[in-house]
């Protein structure tokens, strides 16, 4: 399983539209090939920054089965022009360290 | 519930001695109040780069039960010298935006 993780940043005012935008988006991602999950949470003490956490069968299955799919170019249009900066996306391993 | 998210950037040759110590330090997180759950991930594309992800009931569960205790100075102790810089620490709740 490999996690991604995407800082994001939602420009002023446009919260409520990102909201209701990602609720379209997650439909997008979630019948990717290699999708096991996601959630997106909000920081308690910065306004406007949220985290992305989406599990992944493979790094592959994000970097190339979404990112160079068709879909991804609506997951784009839908959300992409909420965010300043853009955001840096980062993938991580298990450890074996959990509980 | 809340999420504690902190970036940790080891200091290079310290990975194993740092995984050593964070396999005692669990048992010292997964005891306190209001613990949930938590996971230590591992950068794919950074050496020595990890998040720890951790689940509280509540914000105060992490920053005055965990932070005030007794057990949070053998924590430090295990773990904050491994640490270059010293990680920030992020708090987020959920959105609903989750599958």
């Amino acid at each position: 399983m490999v996690t991604e993780i995407a800082m994001l940043n939602i420009i002023p005012g446009m919260e409520p539209d990102f909201l209701a935008s990602f609720e379209k988006a997650e439909s997008i991602i979630s019948s990717m090939n290699g999708y096991l999950q996601h959630e997106l949470l909000k920081s308690v003490a910065e306004a406007g920054k949220y985290v992305l956490i989406v599990r992944w069968q493979t790094l592959e299955d994000h970097t190339e089965g979404f990112r160079k799919s068709a879909a991804y170019q609506e997951w784009k249009r839908l959300l992409h022009h909420f965010y300043d900066p853009f955001p840096v996306v980062e993938h991580y391993h298990r450890t074996g360290k959990a509980a």
